[in-house]
């Protein structure tokens, strides 16, 4: 490399150092607006978010940056994994990205959301979707313009699916989806034909907050969460935030009369935090710090929350001491009724409280009517119509009311299709690596039984996380598990598990 | 006001808004960075603290700032008093300023304060003066580069007190601290002949830290300090950050074995803080917003401190509910004992321990050898010298080695002299001001007695706080008491507090 160059390379080194600076600060400033900002704060508070942002965008999106990529392209040393190389192909990637949305556009998306918003939470409220559809409309119109604006070849749903999972296509998405809806529509229905083989109310029984909050801290250190370079705190909703590998938090919220939301939130915030703090430090203050896609930073949480904290070896570890902590309600209820109850799986009418089975049924309908409303196949109006009779084929449900039903989300208040489908994409991702990982680490449930979670951590550090955005979801699939994202594995996975829990008949599925 | 003249005030208070928004995420940083950073934390957070403060610096001091005071002076609308005339006259001050240093100038500045620190903390521990004199040989020049590169008339002192004390003269303050030496050596002389006067042991009892913590709140909360726009946390070094009037914070600590701490420590940060609160909601956001001066913001805190918190009729008010909370310590010490407890006077050693009476002498010999040294006529190789026999001469007491003595504060071990006499300036102006609230608010003693500060506060908010930094501390004291900055009320206050504490002949000192 020339030292013409490097001087270049150096130069747009600055320059993304200072803009992931500016990012990183109004991420605090986020983090302490949900964790501890008085409640007179909120209008400095998103003056200066709104400022920093501001900065940062153009700073990132001048003339200075589009010049240093074009001197740099195919003259940086190293291969196509290489630091370097992958440093201007994913800057090149957000930047023309970035120069496509015009600055008129983004301020009108920001504007319909913060006007959505409140009516949104009025509507959901009042089960009254007809004072939300006008803004519904607004939405999907500007998420067509974006979709516009950053251009597409097939499907305009392409566009917005690329700005959050690279290169998948919506049409390989599809595919995938009717994989899953074709294993998992008659596994519900099974299932729910043995609903009595799981009890679950072992989990609403009185559990003291503050020793949940500690007893989920120990556990997420026991994983591998490092508390010197992160820290827990509560939050409405659990999130986790990372300003560089390291100083990475996570947040949890806690029910006295519910296990799991403490816990298993603990967990997965976990889960997304050890990723960030995997990331090599060589890649801090760039663009390639950060999650490869939503898809991919929930698969990390998702595996450790699901496939590890939801799996037998696990609950061989933890449940004795758990049992010695909460030893008035759990004291006469033994480890595999505990295993069984945070497993158990039913059909439900709210996304979020969806169990591992049931959960990618409510993605796939979201997949499917963004792109119908997208595409003008699918009128705003009409949109109730269309959720309760898919809830209804899907997981064989009735939705009462659309507070229950198309109402229910916070996504479609603002303009963000194309988030949904990575709920799905980490859950298939994850059970994809664990086949892997499995392979590598034979004796994995066993190290899990004796709470050893180094070799496991170690693997995804190694496979996934110091990689951090350097390739895109199936670039890193291909180099972790020799194949592109599949939805086989976690359909094997689904199937064996709760086959096992509610004693079915699943080699009729294979 | 012509429309191109409001259109430029527009321009020039758009780019002040964001250097404030800089700033104020910048002092987030470091209040997360004193609170609950995780130790990892550190080297990121260097990076984006210095990063938003480049970045205020430069769009701060650009040409478009000065360009647009240029056309704005003599121009806008209103006396000198007007928020518009005021932040024209208050930007163009603090511009100038900022201009008058390098960039290269700063940078020194910066790195001689992070290499003398880890020495300054070696020295300290180990009492060896010798190892940190060449580093404060090097502060103390760079001390001197600021002075010229500021400029001044007669003194370079002026230059440096001119930036922490806008419009004091070397020579006014030589003029109070005489007066104040005059008077203090004498009282702290009869104060030692009847020490045995007050006894504070009843301190040392055990008390509980989180009702230490919990009490202290409740304090604040009761003299005003609105938690809708704050909140209290610990630290190391309580410190109080303001992100705007909406968002102003405190920190305090807490002994288990040393009752003032936390309880004072509270006070006096949330003196600090209600001033902020108090700024006009017109001025956030702009240079007005914030402390007149160093001293002016110090005169609040130990105002609510020292004024009230250490008077007879606060204690009347809470010594009841303090003697509930901590029943086992204090059912056998009446309320009198406590009152003297907390107002025990007796010359020490270390600046930040020091009570109301010896504190300022601390602050003189400091104001004196910085003077000293900056004029040459002390080479810092002398300085313990110096330091010893001062504090012999001005309190009575010898000094047993440096750590005790002059390697004490950390100020020194950056460039910074020029901040010490603030902490004096603070004591003068809250006694002058009480003065005048005295009068105002005859009774004033029985409202406090009663546990009602809202006519205290309301006066400090109407004549100190809502002016934020419109006025230098000389022509804020003027408007608030009809006279600049004297040493009497403060030299009145403790001849009659401590005569009466102590059973002294204090007429004699008349």
């Amino acid at each position: 490399m020339a030292g013409h160059t490097n001087g270049k390379l150096q130069d747009l080194k600055d320059i993304l150092a200072e803009v992931s600076d500016l990012s990183h600060a109004a991420l605090l400033l986020e983090w302490d607006q949900e964790t501890y900002m008085p409640p007179g704060g909120v209008q400095s508070r998103s003056e200066q978010l709104s400022t920093l942002l501001r900065l940062s965008h153009v700073r990132f999106t001048s003339g200075e940056v589009g010049g240093l990529l074009d001197s740099l392209e195919g003259k940086v040393d190293g291969d196509f994994d290489s630091d370097d190389a992958s440093l201007v192909r994913v800057t090149r990637r957000d930047y023309e990205e970035a120069r496509k949305l015009s600055p008129d556009l983004i301020a009108e998306v920001a504007r319909a959301g913060s006007t959505a918003r409140p009516v949104w939470e009025k509507a959901r409220h009042d089960e009254n979707y007809t004072l939300f559809a006008p803004y519904l409309e607004k939405n999907v119109e500007l998420n067509r313009r974006i979709a516009d604006a950053l251009g597409y070849k097939e499907r305009p749903y392409d566009a917005l699916l690329n700005r959050t999972e690279p290169g998948m296509k919506t049409s390989e998405l599809e595919a995938i989806f009717a994989e899953l809806k074709e294993a998992i529509v008659p596994l519900v229905a099974d299932i729910g034909r043995h609903a009595d083989a799981v009890d679950d109310r072992v989990l609403r029984r009185e559990f003291d907050t503050d020793l949940q909050v500690s007893y989920a801290l120990e556990v997420v250190k026991r994983l591998g969460y490092d508390l010197e370079r992160g820290r827990q705190d509560i939050s409405t909703h659990p999130f986790s935030s990372g300003f560089g590998p390291d100083d990475v938090r996570i947040t949890t919220r806690v029910s006295r009369e519910f296990f799991n939301e403490c816990l298993f939130g603990s967990i997965h915030e976990s889960g997304h935090a050890m990723y960030e703090q995997g990331m090599g430090r060589d890649i801090a203050r760039t663009p390639l710090y950060g999650g490869a896609s939503p898809g991919v930073h929930e698969s990390q949480s998702r595996l450790w929350e699901n496939l590890v904290g939801r799996g037998r070896a696990f609950w061989r570890y933890f449940y004795p001491s758990l049992q010695a902590v909460f030893h008035e309600s759990l004291h006469n209820v033994d480890e595999e009724t505990f295993y069984r109850a945070v497993n158990r799986s039913y059909p439900s009418l709210i996304r979020v409280e969806a169990d591992e089975v049931t959960y990618n049924m409510h993605v796939l309908l979201r997949f499917e009517l963004e792109n119908e409303m997208l595409e003008g196949k699918l009128k705003v109006m009409d949109l109730p119509e269309a959720w309760n009779a898919r809830v209804k084929s899907y997981l064989g449900v009735d939705v009462p009311n659309d507070r229950q039903g198309a109402l229910q989300d916070i996504h479609w208040s603002f303009v963000s299709f194309g988030i949904f489908p990575g709920y799905t994409i980490g859950n298939l991702i994850g059970a994809q690596l664990m086949e892997k990982v499995r392979a590598d680490i034979p004796d994995l449930d066993s190290q899990i039984e004796r709470g050893e979670f180094g070799a496991l951590l170690g693997w995804l550090r190694k496979n996934v996380h110091r990689h951090g955005r350097k390739f895109t979801p199936n670039e890193l699939m291909e180099r972790a598990t020799g194949k592109p994202l599949t939805a086989m594995p976690w359909i094997a996975y689904v199937r064996k598990k709760f086959g096992a829990l509610y004693g079915l008949q699943t080699a009729a599925h294979n």
